[in-house]
């Protein structure tokens, strides 16, 4: 059998274009652009490539991105005056400070500094725990766009047994509250689990945020199960994900790739995002089923 | 087998008296005890008697207690004008709404009313994703009485496999977020879930939240686990729990009865939340591990 591959690059593109045909009636509505704050700290050559592509797709999506690229002496003072500044600006939207910050700045001072209503990386303690209690908020960009692509494959998530692997605040944390909101039976597994490839082999469905190079094994994969897989690790060879691709492929009914499966999803809900919090600052009405690419 | 009975209102008992040992040294370094504010709308009988006993437990622990009784017709912005001023009364360190309140009273506007700081309930969305996150906060009084009554059982709960039964914000949800912090590995199975008894068989720790009377029959039980009963359901022939006690007491290694398992805990827990609030805003120090009554 050889599995369906999700192509998170071609969903990522029309979720980006379902998001930039909404603009249009934004801008109408309100005599502007959505605006997507980015703030870089220091000379990371990989935050500053993020940074640039979030700021072309920002734009691209008719969206108007505003940069902030500060040195890595910036202090912590420095940084909360700039975010103060970026939440009482009406013409902001969505503020993202990208990480990691230097190690001298205080990084959790920092988020919990972003206003919740503009924070579209969902970071924020307050959009943890509207997702924790079923609210309305901003949820974390990588486990929502995970969400999205489950859902090409499974219109209808309620009842499917989901494991996540790993418990990061980031993706794993967020993304079992998301399959819980979707109804699914969510098992999280992590580095102290007794026997994470028995609870794997039980799953429908397998997201894989540990970090570690081809740590599900294609023997821990049920077949017919979809597996995302989150990681992005650089190796010898190139980047590879979480997943041994290239044996799980033959035994998953659906598999991301690594590059192109997740990855792409991540800057794609992020201008999502930006939308969303735009439209509720303004009191602009979303057809969000539709944004998402929901299930007629 | 028969299984260890587990005996919460011992264990309460312990808890509170850790607590009120705690008062004095409080009351030296602030010039004043702790204060727990509660508020009670309407004359729902069930309601008064939980006010009554959580101010009588209160006071038992040195504590103030602080008692608001308002008709049933009172309107949310009366509730939330209330709310406001005990917000700013520096005498008052925790605030509880007793639940639930009048249907005619926007119930989520009064929680998040609370000062997150004095929210000794633990539903303010503020302390929810702080639990989500891993912060300090003020921990839902419930599924943390649970823990500690694990811990009685499992001084290190580490590893261990545990299945939360429910997903409530009240229970289910944070439970499933504490025994992820304690490191173990986390299933939450509920009404959509296709086989839960499956899952709560291979559990070394269930901990059953549904209010449905004997939802979880012994065969679902391994031998040896521990069953942690959150249910309280009025039946015909008395209060009874979510786990067939009778049969599954022949089953479970450790199990807690209905009443008189995790019950008194909460009261016990909310009385170490109002120390704990306390404790916070004076910046008094306290050894929370000896509070709680952790393993040596």
């Amino acid at each position: 059998m050889s599995a369906t591959i999700i192509n998170g690059k071609a969903i990522a593109a029309e979720l980006r274009a379902r998001v930039a045909a909404q603009v249009p009636a934004f801008r109408d509505a309100t005599g502007r652009a959505p605006g997507l704050a980015v703030v870089l700290v220091g000379e990371d050559a990989a935050s500053a490539v993020y940074v640039r592509n979030k700021g072309r797709a920002t734009r691209e999506a008719g969206m108007e991105s505003i940069e902030h690229r500060l040195p890595d002496t910036t202090t912590t003072a420095e940084l909360l005056d700039l975010v103060g500044r970026l939440n009482a600006d009406p013409a902001v939207d969505g503020i993202l400070v990208q990480l990691p910050l230097p190690a001298a700045v205080d990084t959790q001072a920092v988020i919990e500094a972003i206003d919740p209503d503009k924070d579209v990386d969902g970071f924020h303690p307050v959009n943890a725990g509207r997702l924790a209690t079923g609210l309305d908020g901003l949820v974390p960009c990588t486990p929502l766009g995970c969400i999205l692509l489950l859902r090409t494959i499974h219109p209808h998530l309620a009842g499917l047994e989901a494991v996540v692997v790993g418990r990061s605040n980031i993706v794993g944390k967020p993304m079992a509250q998301l399959l819980l909101r979707e109804s699914c039976t969510v098992t999280v597994v992590h580095s102290r689990t007794r026997d994470a490839f028995a609870h794997i082999r039980q799953a429908d469905i397998v997201v894989a945020a540990v970090g570690i190079p081809g740590f599900v094994p294609a023997a821990a994969i049920k077949p017919g199960a979809t597996v995302i897989d989150v990681g992005i690790n650089r190796t010898d060879t190139g980047l590879v994900g979480d997943v041994d691709f290239a044996a799980a492929s033959e035994v998953a009914g659906a598999i991301t790739p690594v590059p192109g499966g997740v990855g792409p999803m991540t800057i794609a809900c992020l201008l999502r995002n930006t939308l969303v919090a735009a439209a509720r600052r303004e009191g602009v009405s979303l057809d969000l089923a539709t944004i998402d690419g929901a299930a007629a």
